[in-house]
């Protein structure tokens, strides 16, 4: 595996992540970099994450290998449709974004007949951290990628995709978008939403302050998905709407049934759900160590 | 500080770890355990944790300094009416229970004229771990504990129990079991309740081992509390039933909020919500480096 060229459309910490680890294992000769500020690629260049700045996204695709898109999802269609128009030779479009099914439908839109390009792909990693100063060479180490191949891909461009993230260290799976949305949907998104209600409520509350003096360690680990980047889960929660909210509903019925074994004080009833969830999480942290 | 006698009702992380730290500090002469299960005693005289099992109550009570309830906080009624008789001299009954307005009702029901011992104490420490094995010596190291002086107590008891704590490391803080309680349903006793009902929300699911398949660092996090100890937090939730409802009634109302956002495609209102918690998450969290 060896790309001449890789261009990374938002250098934050999941874009400059990859590059770092591509440039590190000598899998990429230059890595270009296309954002929003260009104050954060001259920091992208200083820290040696990408090679150069584009000038245009003429320049950027030109010749390019793989264009990864790591930008919040909700640039997606723009970043595709300024694409387009330079897409030639053998040039492969993938993403980096925690939803699937609107990347999907963003191409088919925006890329026409070279929607045979795009490979989707979503790699799960992340920190609360965001932004350049945050990407690191092991990020993607030992860590799940996902793709969802289209119908229409070449075999050999998802192939490349894949043999990418395996270079920066990854484990690459695939599945429909339709099923990696309502996985991650459950998985992911939701407990954002939940963490971030968790810290509003008490935004909320009188005695905040107390309440903030006196959280432990439970509460910081609870807690710690809240500090995300707001801009990047306000995109995935829009973009998962429909997915988001069966679970959101699945949720609150779940939570219904808790609400209600507390409040008859069906103490039994409680305790059998607590064991079980118990074990489950514990079988589940048991198998992540394998 | 020093004590001649301490006797532990409950040797399993919580009382342990303040066994271990108090004798590594030699602020204790003598650690009598007392406990349902005679292995677990046995192992935790095996691990130096304590010094000797009781042979009974009216054993261990026998000119002890202090007696510090340690078990789930179901058993403390019990507990008290098991020591009571057997109360006498200067010795001190406290607690390390998660709630404290049930154990305030406990204690003036059990012990009637000898309640003026009882002062009410939670140290804010924990793991998703439990048992004596998991007993580490620096539990309680720069965590806070809050006591809930009640208007019977001998000033001098509760600076004995201050004492004690901070011996073990702790920064120990008053308030009202009332006020307690409160505070500690928001930040420690709903968030469990929360991430237990994500994991068994996702056990219904047909495609649950896919799910655990592509959970990652968030949901890690998020779900952590989850592995806690079933008959534990069943006690708490019953014992914080009322502080926990209004909790969790005030948490369904935000998260109801956030629901009608995504619903209605209103990414500014998300983000902005987004913003503003994720910004107080991280304030805390440099509040708590401090």
């Amino acid at each position: 595996m060896s790309l001449n060229k890789l261009v990374i459309c938002g250098v934050g910490l999941i874009g400059g992540s990859l590059a770092r680890a591509l440039k590190a294992t000598r899998t990429v000769k230059e890595v270009v970099g296309v954002g929003r500020s260009e104050a954060s690629l001259a920091r992208a260049c200083e820290l040696g994450v990408i090679d150069r700045a584009a000038v245009s996204m003429a320049d950027a695709v030109a010749g390019a290998d793989v264009v990864v898109l790591a930008a919040p999802v909700a640039q997606t269609p723009a970043l595709l449709a300024a694409i387009r128009p330079h897409l030639g030779g053998n040039t492969i479009v993938t993403d980096a974004g925690s939803t699937k099914t609107d990347a999907v439908a963003a191409a088919r839109e925006a890329l026409g007949d070279e929607v045979w390009r795009f490979v989707p792909g979503h790699p799960i990693a992340g920190a609360e951290l965001s932004g350049v100063d945050a990407a690191k060479v092991d990020l993607y180490r030992d860590r799940r990628v996902v793709l969802c191949p289209q119908p229409g891909n070449r075999r050999e461009d998802v192939a490349q995709v894949r043999a990418m993230w395996e270079a920066a260290g990854a484990r690459v799976s695939e599945m429909s978008e339709t099923q990696h949305d309502r996985v991650f949907a459950s998985v992911s998104h939701l407990p954002h939403v939940l963490s971030y209600a968790l810290i509003a409520q008490i935004l909320e509350a009188p005695d905040a302050a107390l309440k903030f003096g006196f959280a432990g360690g439970g509460f910081r680990d609870f807690t710690r998905i809240a500090a995300s980047n707001p801009e990047m889960w306000r995109d995935i929660c829009m973009a998962n709407r429909e997915a988001l909210l069966a679970e959101l509903d699945g949720y609150l019925a779940t939570l219904g049934t808790l609400r209600d074994l507390i409040d008859t004080g069906d103490g039994a009833g409680l305790e059998a759900v607590f064991a079980r969830t118990s074990r489950a999480r514990t079988d589940w942290a048991k198998q992540q160590e394998k």
